[in-house]
C-alpha cells in the first residue's frame, strides 16, 4: 500500500502543440484574426482595483450579454473557462448513471478523456464511410449523448432535423450537442432548447470570437437541466471566470459586425483554399467548420506531409490515431497570405 | 427512466453574498486593498490581439515567476482557477482509493462538498474544545489528508512541527495542506516538499496577492505527485488559466514589496481590532489569518449581530452550520477605518 495505488491513473488530453517560435500556426483552429477592438477597449478600460474582489458568482456581465444576445431566457445559460470546462462540467452532472455515453469514434478526442477521468461508461459509434453521423445509430439503450455539429476533426456538419432525430430518439438521456465551430457554416440546434427537456447546446468564443487566450465557453439548455449543472458546478469551484473574461465575452459579443465580418472571411479563405486543396489532389469532406480535414494524394503519407511542413514552419494537425483518420491532416483556415504560403509549400513538397 | 436519474445530486459550497450595492465588505475575506500597482501596469501593457491563441499551456509565465520567487523546482509547482480549482484537482487526482479521506470537522467547507461530487469516502476528525487540531487524531487508516494551515473559518494556526507530525504519520497518503491564509501569520510547511514525497502544499493569490477578481491558485509538491495532478487536470481541461491571470500572477509575485507591506498592514489591523473586539466582549482563539473567528459576549447571539450589521450594510459571514461554530461570526480584516465604522456599529448594538 502507497499513496500511489489512490491517486486516478489517466491519459490525459493531447493538445497541439503551441511552438515558441514565428510558425505559420493552423494547428489549433484559432481565428487568425484579433479580437474585436470592443475587447481591447473594454479591457483597457477596466478598473484593475476591482481585481481584489471575487468576480461575479454568476457571471451576470457575460450572461446578460449572452442572453440578450441569442434571445435566450436568463436561467438557461451557463458559462465557463473554455467550452472544455462547459463540456466537462455536462460530463460530471449529466452522465452519472449506469449505460453508456454514446458518441462517434471519431470526433473530439477530449470525450473519451472526461469520460475516463470521471469514470463515466461509454461506448463509441462508428462514422460511415464518408465520416457521416448517422442518427439511427443512436437508437440503442445508453446514459447520453454527445455530438459535435460540425464535427471534428472532420469539419463535417449534420442538419437540424437530423440533430432533432438524436434529440427525440433519446429523451429519456441528456443529449449534448457541441457546437464549437457552428458560426462557420453549421445550423444550430438551439432552438430545440425550448422544444425538447434534455438538450444542451455548448458554445465557446475560442474559435469565431477569437478569445482562445481569454478561455470563454457557454452553453444553453432547458432551465431544469441548467440547474443540476450549476449545482455541480458551484460543487467545484464558486468562481471560474475572473473578471476580465466577464467583460471581454461580453464586448466580444457587442460587436455583432465584426463577428460576422471575421466569420465570414475565414468562410471565403476555406473555400478558395479547399479548391485549391482539390487542385493538389487531395480529398476531403465539405467543412462546415474553420478547418479542413483532408488527405493528401497517394503516395504522399499524412504523416510525411505533416513533418516536411513543420520542417518549413507551418504546424498543422495529425492525429495518428485512430488509424482510419491517420492518413489526413486538419488544418486551421488562416488568413487569405498563410494559405497562399501553404499552398505554395504543398506544391513544393509533392513535387 | 428518465435523463434525471443519470445526473449527479449535489449539494454545492454557499459563497458569501456579493451584495451589489456599496457595503462595507467583511464576508468573503478579501483584500482590503488594490493588487499591486504592477499587476495594473502588465494588465495595461498586455498586447490584447494575442488573445486570438491559446494561453500558455503550462502556465509558464506564472509558474517561472512562482518558482523563482519560491526557490521550487519548475516540475515542482501546478496552478489553477484559484485554489478551489487547485484543491478540487487535488482531491480528483489524489483520493481515488476507498479509505475515508480525514479533514478536521470545522474547516474549510468546500472539502467534503469536493468528497461528494467525486464521490470520495471521507470522515471528519473532531476539532479539541479550543478549536485546535490534534496531529494524534490523524493516526489511522485513511486515503488522504487534508489540512487547512491557519485553519478556516477559526484563523488558529498549527505550528510547523505538528504539520510534519501529520505528514510523517501518513506516508502512504497524499497530505494536502491549504495554506490560502498562510501569509498573514502561519508558519509554511513548503520546506517539507523536499523531505516528503507525499505532502503538497496549496496558495492562492486571492487574499494575500489582492486578486481574488483574478482566481489565481498554485500549489507545490513533489515532481511525482505535480505529474499526476497535470495528468488529471489536462484530463479536464488543457487550458485553465488565460492570458491575463498569467500576466497579472507573474507580477503580483514579481512586486514582493507591495506584498509585505498590505500584509503587515493587514495583521496590524487585525492586532488592534482584536483588541477592541476583547473589549467589547467577544470570545476568539488567536488569528493567524485575515479575518477573526469571535463569539459575541452573552446574552447576544451571533445570528442576531450579522443581521443587525448587515441592516447597517456591513457584511460579516455567520455559518449555521455546523451547530458548534453557529456562535461565531468570521469578520475579515479591512482597512482601519471600515474596522473603526465596524467596533462602532457593534458598540451601538451590544448597548
Amino acid at each position: 500500500m502507497s499513496f500511489v495505488d489512490n491517486i486516478r491513473r489517466v491519459i490525459p488530453y493531447t493538445p497541439g502543440e503551441q511552438p515558441q517560435k514565428k510558425v505559420i500556426k493552423l494547428n489549433t483552429n484559432e481565428c487568425p484574426y484579433p479580437p474585436s477592438p470592443s475587447v481591447k477597449k473594454a479591457l483597457d478600460g477596466m478598473d484593475t482595483d476591482v481585481l481584489r474582489l471575487y468576480p461575479e458568482v454568476a457571471c451576470d456581465t457575460l450572461n446578460d450579454a449572452l442572453c440578450s444576445y441569442y434571445g435566450v431566457p436568463r436561467e438557461c445559460v451557463f458559462s465557463g473557462v473554455g467550452s472544455d470546462d462547459v463540456l466537462s462540467m455536462c460530463f460530471l452532472a449529466f452522465f452519472a448513471g449506469k449505460d453508456p455515453v454514446l458518441f462517434p469514434d471519431i470526433t473530439y478526442s477530449f470525450y473519451d478523456v472526461w469520460a475516463e477521468v470521471y469514470r463515466i461508461p461509454y461506448e463509441t459509434v462508428p462514422l460511415d464511410e464518408a465520416f457521416g453521423i448517422r442518427p439511427q445509430d443512436y437508437r440503442k439503450p445508453n446514459g447520453g449523448v454527445v455530438i459535435a455539429n460540425p464535427n471534428a476533426p472532420t469539419g463535417a456538419a449534420l442538419g437540424l432535423d437530423a440533430i432533432e432525430d438524436i434529440v427525440s430518439h433519446n429523451k429519456d438521456s441528456v443529449v449534448i450537442i457541441d457546437e464549437a465551430y457552428i458560426d462557420f457554416g453549421g445550423e444550430t440546434a438551439l432552438p430545440l432548447i425550448k422544444k425538447y427537456d434534455n438538450v444542451v447546446v455548448v458554445r465557446t468564443m475560442s474559435k469565431s470570437r477569437a478569445l482562445a487566450g481569454m478561455r470563454i465557453g457557454y452553453c444553453f439548455g432547458p432551465a431544469q437541466l441548467i440547474k443540476y449543472l450549476n449545482d455541480v458546478k458551484y460543487s467545484v469551484n464558486s468562481y471560474t471566470m475572473n473578471t476580465p473574461a466577464l467583460v471581454a465575452g461580453a464586448a466580444a459579443i457587442g460587436d455583432d459586425e465584426y463577428f460576422r465580418d471575421i466569420t465570414s472571411r475565414i468562410i471565403k479563405t476555406r473555400t478558395a483554399f479547399g479548391q485549391r486543396l482539390r487542385e493538389l489532389g487531395f480529398t476531403f469532406v465539405e467543412s462546415s467548420a474553420n478547418f479542413i480535414f483532408a488527405a493528401p494524394p497517394a503516395p504522399f503519407e499524412a504523416s510525411f506531409i505533416f513533418e516536411e511542413l513543420k520542417k518549413r514552419d507551418i504546424y498543422v494537425r495529425h492525429f495518428k490515431k485512430p488509424e482510419r483518420i491517420a492518413g489526413h491532416l486538419r488544418i486551421t483556415i488562416g488568413t487569405d497570405e498563410e494559405m497562399e504560403t501553404l499552398y505554395e509549400t504543398l506544391s513544393d513538397i509533392l513535387e
